[in-house]
């Protein structure tokens, strides 16, 4: 039996002061004052427990991470509608996002690139009088903190600088993919990006897809079925251009952020979070990654 | 001797009738009703002469056509450091104008495709208190007639619904090549699109073009090289992906809008513009195309 | 306790009178005259058990199956080197696989794709002074069966039809990235594709894939990491543009080929092998992919 | 009137002792060992008059200055059925000729890339029964010089080493776009590459783009109509991604060769060739395309 407790640790000291912490998200300015050196683990098994080590307890900009949230809140309402709207194949590269629209009729390749997500938010947008507001709840209820909340500094930051997305949300306009305004639906989004979770916050949050979509609270928030795709997608799509390698060198599904989280899921078993906000090349957290693969060396946990 | 009257008329006696005559644009509202039945040539020679037949005195949308006019109005004022923003190469296919734009890093191939002259428009908001109305007055210089007009409808409707120019707009911002609000710009672009010209007074506006840069006011608007160097680059860049098929089968620089107009240059002799509403597959006026390759069979002109 | 035999025998009844059978791949002569009815699943679990149902004991040729066999052979030889020629990244649309190659400046996005496979088979040319042998055996091996072979008349027919992959392995060469001559490698890799089997002797040679790299005759024939990571490749590349789809689908890691075969795995459990020539639109056998659907949704299994 | 002699020695001395000579062309293993302190100017007027400066008299590589030859040997036989199988639009980036290729489905985009010359060969393949011997003899008359010869040595190494072009052949096959074997076609297309001529003869073999298709032995080669056709092409595919930059800078059309070879034609008046084997990063001649733009800005000659 595996003393979870005791491999998390070890794998916090062995990190906790390695020279190289990758790059700090300059974009949003908001975030680019954190201080590289944090660095937490949290794991929380669907048997009740938890482990962690670390910064474990501090709130940070969860980012793309949300993606999958959104997506899990939209899922029940639209069902498999949604996937008229969003492909569910890997997208290769990021640096051409918009190519890749363009190129697919303004059909994003999943719920995972930015114009899969800005999708995903048209659709809440158009079910919800005051999406925010509803998917924050969706969120507290699904962690069981009231607590938790935007970071409004962040978002507008974001809707003052982020014009990639409104590219991207007006050229999925142009191709009649988008119900509502791209304010509106930008609005939502920069939102939904801008929450702050702590790493524990998150292994909750997440707790359902180790779960068969029963959440912590023990509701049902996803059919079996649901919650097993969500989990193919973040296995196949999670890392943008990563997703390849961290199949191949963690074997768990999970997603990443330019906040410097990551989540992890092993189903039937557990969640695991890191949060290292220095990112590689490809925009996921260098030690986080580093983390999981040594988690996955030493526990010889995979899906695989 | 070319008797250009008769070679006009007898031009507008074969094609009048056609019956197949393309496709009207649609995405504008205003455009789309247009009859598709109007169709006229009118020429301006360097001599002072004109020759015209057909429904060369109503004006129309001129579109596209309105970037070289903003192109020829900006270069004496940014010269050559028009091209530290933008590059001179043909764009090739249109339908992934976007895609090239991220491919090459916010840097527009050339003036003429829409990112393009979305970057001339952001220098001339740059450079001028009320660009529209200084824009406005150029055109009425250089064709001496004060007449001319915006079409404010046709501009509000591209506004409402011109979302991949949006998207194209977000974009140049997002790699630093946009100046000033994606909004401002936008609104003059679609302003100087929304010019209405006659055949006439657009033969007469491009009057410089064969004239090394000297307007039918006699006023010298660009030096010789630069007229030459904005023929060059209609020649190679005028007729989106076809720019190629109007080199080898018509010879002469031009420029095409999805009005309808096309505006084709003899340097030394003359200017010559079409105008049919129905356009080809590619975006340009099927029978203006016609009617420009029977021009140059029956006359031998061209650049070549 | 699942009723494997139950299950397999029920999808078989269900599917194999289906009229919607997909069409068979026609660019292969030799391919193109087979029975589109047949039809044949067949389950291998690492308990020793089989269960089989319809036509599993016709032999096929296995085509990309062939992919995988390939690169475990290669990967306790040339180990973690072959990611300095191969990169482990979904390649997304196959329509462009040049294209791809083209612009990631030779290094094939993953194993799985032809150019992948033709670096893999130059690594085996380079190894071996008769590699065709060596790798006859290597599966005679796994499969404890000493009748399966080659069929030379597919492999002669690829050698002179198969324009792309010359192509490829030309462009390889061009980048670099193939240490023998073009003719060497495509005759090794054209047979590789031409091996024929039959659904059990497929399900018998992907057994370690299932048995953490220890094969059906309990020889160790990968490290339990490298078994891992191939299930991983699998899992995000094994399906040409349609690996997400699978992955969301089905959920186990697999591989098609254009014979008509598919192979999945369920780490730690069983291998499980379908058969049936018509083709969906990705190339994908059409049938197959049903079966799997069908077997996945009864028994409630996959990795996620 | 222009003194043509004094201009070219102006320009011959501003440049011969230029620091900056470019790169000479290093995949051939035969043109890298040549002195890149050649540099030589031919001007061949249609009124039968010559100027020359420097090395103007040593036979060099011409490489893709063949291509213009080999398509102005096929136009007349082919006539406008070339257009079937090629293009005549400009091609943009040359670092990828292949994916255009693929994504255009095997019709090169003109005939000057080398997937167009390509199949330019093949249609000579195809027609002679001894391609390259009627090859030769169509330059020895443009020419009337019978000492010109292919270099077997270059030919042979591009046959060792052209992966690239065996690629693109092999993407035609597969497109259907190629009639001939592989090997056929590239025998003859290395060949016509590996023609050598000096400045002189290619000044004087591109006498019938200057006249109306009429050569220096004032025999009828091509239509008016077809020599203005392949004056258009070269204007704008004649320099790979620079097509744009010379017609703007220089505004003749054109065709540059890696061998460090352009030649220019004003029609109606000259052609011009310069030789210098440095290029620039696009490929092209650097000493070459400056002397041609510091002839257009002296003369103040184009066709603009």
């Amino acid at each position: 039996m595996i003393d979870f407790q005791k491999v998390i640790e070890s794998i916090y000291v062995e990190l906790k002061d390695d020279i190289n912490r990758g790059e700090i998200a300059s974009y949003i300015p908001e975030l680019s004052t954190i201080d590289s050196q944090n660095f937490g683990i949290h794991l929380k098994h669907i048997d009740g427990n938890s482990y962690s080590s670390g910064d474990w307890n501090i709130p940070f900009s969860i980012q793309s991470i949300s993606k999958v949230l959104s997506l899990a809140f939209v899922f029940p309402i639209y069902k498999d509608t949604i996937w008229e709207r969003i492909d569910v194949e890997p997208s290769g590269n990021p640096f051409n996002q918009l190519s890749l629209l363009e190129l697919e009729n303004g059909i994003p390749r999943n719920p995972f690139i930015n114009a899969g997500a800005i999708v995903i938010a048209d659709m809440l947008v158009s079910h919800f009088d005051n999406p925010k507001h509803e998917f924050l709840n969706f969120i507290k209820d699904l962690t069981n903190d009231q607590t938790i909340n935007y970071n409004y500094d962040v978002a507008k930051s974001e809707q003052r600088t982020g014009f990639r997305n409104y590219a991207a949300a007006n050229l999925l306009k142009a191709f009649d993919n988008l119900e509502n305004h791209v304010d509106d639906v930008l609005d939502f989004y920069f939102h939904q990006c801008a929450l702050e979770l702590t790493c524990e916050q998150l292994s909750n949050a997440f707790f359902m897809f180790a779960n068969h979509g029963i959440c912590l609270q023990q509701k049902k928030r996803l059919s079996q079925s649901q919650a097993k795709r969500i989990n193919a997608l973040m296995l196949t799509c999670g890392f943008y251009d990563e997703a390849g390698e961290f199949a191949f060198e963690v074997g768990l599904p999970g997603k990443s952020g330019v906040g410097g989280g990551i989540i992890a899921v092993l189903p039937n078993h557990f969640t695991i979070t890191t949060w290292s906000p220095g990112l590689n090349q490809k925009g996921n957290s260098l030690i986080g990654m580093k983390a999981l693969e040594k988690f996955t060396t030493k526990t010889n946990l995979s899906i695989f």
